[in-house]
């Protein structure tokens, strides 16, 4: 990049930080735990928030979620029908969500109502993890049928991850997955990262996920 | 986007166009065909690309590869193996190979010795598909993994292609792939699009894929 576009891009980014830390103060001041879900296109976001929001529905807690995409709203009528609030931020050729599509997607939502707001970014392993999103928690998710390396060859999306879920672990056997290398890779970009497996189809590793979030909500320290 | 990060991202692009429409002559005078591969991370564009370079040397058709990743030389050292010319292309955080990085790693080839170049994007559903390499053929991958409706969700990248491979069908049955719908999906963005179902794994449908390919390099107007 000439450096005239690196300027730039680093202008774009302090703007974004400085809504990002705004966004944040006000989830805060809400007592709304934000989580952003970021990963490889079809490494099944939408299918782990669909099963999320329904258990939590069950067990009392009130979320609402955010889901991006370039141009369909195909994800945002999949979710409704958890009954829970969801909108859709279309991005329309960016490749990753920012700050400030957050916020104008926030307007007329009153934030106290909620426990756990979650936002569901675009497919991408790279540029999302440039854009803070006020969130409280990152959880980057890896499927077993990417591949284990993915982690070491897109290094700042998982570096950037406070919990990392390995998801599809039911196509584990038939996708030849090697878990040691999957974990040895993951821990090697971040060391002591929090990993959960998971399949939102049988339903393996869900309470682990759902324990986590909800207690991490309650208690962000944690 | 402001109206200055627009016209700043169509100056970028309109630089990029120029140098590809350059690169795109120069592979034409040295009798190269050009291939460009793009999918999201882990459809599994190495391991056909590994595949494809074996059997095309078997088949006496000269090949070389340039591999792009954000910051590994993995694609590279696996690749190498097959005893062809192969290059690494690190973007160092860049989403998407463009022109000048492919001209730059072209240095001290002999382009006239080679029949086909393959070039292996960066796993991304979304920027690679504004960025023209002079390529000859733009080769759009989806793995069965990923999901049916992907190609409506990143229209822009499955629109470009010239060909849309299916892969790891192998896997077909587990993930109770939907080929109807992913056909229809395909055929939705890019009507009468060459659809080729593949296992570079178990080799199915690698033969229409090879055929085609090579076909094409002989004559690109078939």
């Amino acid at each position: 990049m000439t450096p005239r576009i690196v300027e730039l891009r680093q202008g774009i980014l302090k703007k974004n930080d400085q809504l990002a830390a705004g966004l944040r103060g006000r989830f805060r001041a809400a007592g709304v735990y934000v989580v952003n879900l970021v990963s490889s296109p079809g490494s099944g976001k939408t299918l782990l928030l669909e099963k999320t929001l329904a258990a939590l529905k069950d067990a009392g807690i009130r979320t609402a979620a955010l889901v991006g995409d370039l141009e369909t709203e195909n994800d945002a009528q999949r979710l409704a029908r958890s009954g829970v609030p969801v909108r859709q931020i279309q991005t329309h050729g960016i490749c990753h969500l920012e700050a400030d599509m957050v916020e104008r997607h926030l307007k007329g939502w009153d934030l106290s109502h909620l426990d756990i707001l979650f936002i569901e970014n675009i497919g991408n392993l790279v540029c999302t993890s440039s854009y803070d999103l006020g969130e409280s928690c990152r959880v980057a998710l890896l499927s077993v049928t990417e591949g284990e390396d993915k982690p070491r060859k897109y290094p700042s999306l998982y570096h950037s991850a406070d919990v990392a879920l390995i998801t599809k672990i039911d196509l584990a056997e038939v996708c030849e997955f090697d878990r040691e290398a999957a974990h040895a890779s993951l821990l090697d970009v971040r060391p002591g990262l929090r990993l959960i497996e998971t399949s939102a189809k049988t339903g393996q590793g869900m309470e682990e996920w759902l324990g986590f979030i909800t207690r991490k909500a309650v208690e962000p320290e944690l």
